[in-house]
């Protein structure tokens, strides 16, 4: 039986009541089953509306916050897995174990959380970021594991989105464990949302990244653009391609640039995990371009169709795609509704002449302008980073 | 005699030790005569380096500060004078008056300050950010006025740069006033760095002001440019166009949007005092263009040069010129180095095409990017202003 079929099932885990709030579908605790309709919206998620008002209790939101702690601690080694974290506190309440999923094929959070905690699980609470899985893939269900270990509580923040391993938390309590669900919603979806989109909308979370001049210019007129932005901003460039599993760009950017496309440290070395390199576009690129080396696998598609590059994504597993150029590509994304976020790095510095890091969207009045929400803006040495948000998301399959 | 000659005059102020840190010249409480020199940077008052180490004593730069506190009302209305701040301390240290100079023709700070002290700034002490006038325009000098009241000791932080008016130390010091220089030097020079910046160059400070998309874009192929930024980001264009003397525009800009040009309140209403309308260029305004209208004075300037420009409106004792566009006119002004601060509200949206803030600075490559210090990003709604300065400021006569 699935949880979002409500109904008796609910009188076995605790009640809360359903706000009906337009914005917010976390502000309570919620019996299981009145969840899943409506609050899959993987816009809101990254607002900055701060924790929204709960009346689950100070020390179930303690250890929940400590989970989502936990579970971003798998921020970018996880893909195509979701982040994932757990809490195990004991019979007297005292914390026992915690865990977190660290990459694919690794221990899910709870089995570590589980592990840590031994004995000392049996009658105690679980607290965890996800809905715990009831589906055998590289580890056994993770419902099977707390019911084993005894846990008498399964407090989980965010539904499990995805089919297949959904239905843990009806499993649970058909053991008769009690389970609650909507704990620091908010925050949970937030730590998890790349993979939370992907799973909901069935094809990769997309950042565009640019750089550019105070007058909207990311390359001279000769076409060069190295360098625009200074080290913190090119660093944290590095740093945010470490957190997504692909990097495309269009072969225009290939011949002009010829990037590498790989997460390189202070002294220009790969390290880590290198995410998939992808090239968009039917121009045929060169034996000697950097993206064809051996440090990082390589994806070229030779299409002109944002949905369709996404499709061949999705099959690969893609979760969180970083777009980075040029403009004809950020343009065809970005008409064709498809970017979730965009990342500019903005210099303190202008040009006057150039090309601009967008082609043409087709406007012709500033009525045609394209709005975003302005998420975040932060200072880096002498550039600052601005992060954009879709404006509203009336569906999973927004329009920008 | 002048200050600035020092020598035996020094011995009668405290004296102090000359750093020689090349950033910096107010680190320490100075001889009077041993400052004029080399401190004339306007450009790094507006750093944020936050206080300098100073061996002033805490009493001495506790109410040095309340006098740039005092000073820094006076922003904004006080054109073509300078701002000025005045503290009173009594004979056993308690403060008895202070003030501020308010508006042209008004009281200077020292008078305001005297006026609430009485008899008991007699044998006490006077802490003014700027050092006290020796001249007799439409109030008399300062230093006359704080000689017959009393004081024992003058404690100022910036030298007066103007010839017309300084002298009032040497004036204090031939009386056996203790008188000392360099207190909060950097703060008083901050809060006063356009009159500082405008008498030591001989012409306006100009700030650049500019709305764009963060892709650039200033306006749309059809010239259309309302709005791009929210009313947060507007509404702040008015507070700064009201620090201003002068707002200057080019007769395209009149052409396109037809401003009013006039600092106005939310309700869309005139407000306050009213900048110099300044219209630059040699194409014929209609006679219905809203700037002019009888709600400001304007003045046309048919001309294209801007160092021209500028010693017209310096001939208009104007210290701080607005520049709000177009693209050609904020060209000439960057070309020529005459911009001495850009402000940018960039709206978290996109064009794809359109007009940029600024027209061609003859830019072929990437090393042609004109560089500026970011001193400053503040988040106004969904926008954000961006505050630049120039990188570095070799002389007062900078080039951007």
């Amino acid at each position: 039986m699935k949880v979002r079929m409500g109904g008796a099932r609910d009188r076995r885990v605790r009640s809360g009541v359903r706000t009906t709030r337009p914005q917010g579908c976390a502000e309570r605790v919620k019996r299981v089953g009145a969840v899943r309709a409506g609050c899959h919206d993987p816009g809101r998620v990254r607002d900055n509306e701060g924790p929204s008002v709960n009346n689950a209790s100070p020390i179930d939101i303690a250890w929940m916050r400590r989970a989502v702690e936990l579970a971003a601690l798998g921020i970018g080694t996880t893909h195509p897995n979701p982040v994932v974290g757990c809490v195990i506190t004991g019979r007297d309440g005292h914390p026992v174990g915690e865990g977190f999923h660290a990459y694919p094929g690794g221990p899910h959070a709870e089995v570590e959380a589980l592990r840590m905690a031994g004995d000392r699980a049996r009658g105690g609470t679980a607290y965890i970021t996800l809905e715990p899985c009831n589906h055998t893939g590289r580890t056994g269900p993770c419902a099977d594991a707390l019911i084993e270990a005894g846990v008498a509580r399964v407090v989980y923040a965010v539904p499990d989105p995805n089919r297949q391993a959904s239905g843990g938390a009806d499993k649970l309590a058909d053991k008769n464990i009690q389970v609650e669900q909507g704990v620091l919603q908010d925050e949970a979806e937030a730590v998890n949302h790349v993979w939370l989109h992907s799973i909901r909308t069935g094809r990769p979370f997309v950042t565009w990244k640019f750089a550019t001049t105070l007058d909207g210019r990311s390359a001279a007129p000769d076409r060069s653009s190295r360098w625009i932005t200074g080290p913190l901003a090119r660093a944290d460039v590095h740093r945010k391609r470490a957190e997504c599993d692909a990097i495309a760009v269009g072969t225009q950017t290939v011949l002009d640039d010829d990037p590498e496309l790989t997460v390189r440290d202070a002294e220009n070395q790969p390290v880590g995990r290198q995410p998939l390199r992808v090239v968009v576009g039917d121009r045929d690129i060169p034996a000697t371009a950097r993206v064809r080396n051996d440090r990082a696998e390589t994806l070229l598609l030779p299409t002109h169709d944002p949905a369709e590059v996404l499709r061949q994504l999705d099959d690969h597993q893609i979760r969180h795609l970083w777009l980075e150029g040029g403009p004809t590509l950020a343009a065809a994304f970005l008409r064709a509704g498809l970017v979730d976020q965009i990342v500019a790095y903005v210099a303190p510095a202008v040009l006057g002449s150039g090309f601009s890091a967008i082609g043409d969207l087709g406007a012709e009045s500033i009525a045609d302008l394209r709005r975003f929400t302005l998420a975040d803006v932060t200072r880096l040495g002498d550039d600052v980073r601005l992060t954009l948000t879709p404006l509203t998301t009336p569906s999973p399959q927004r329009t920008v």
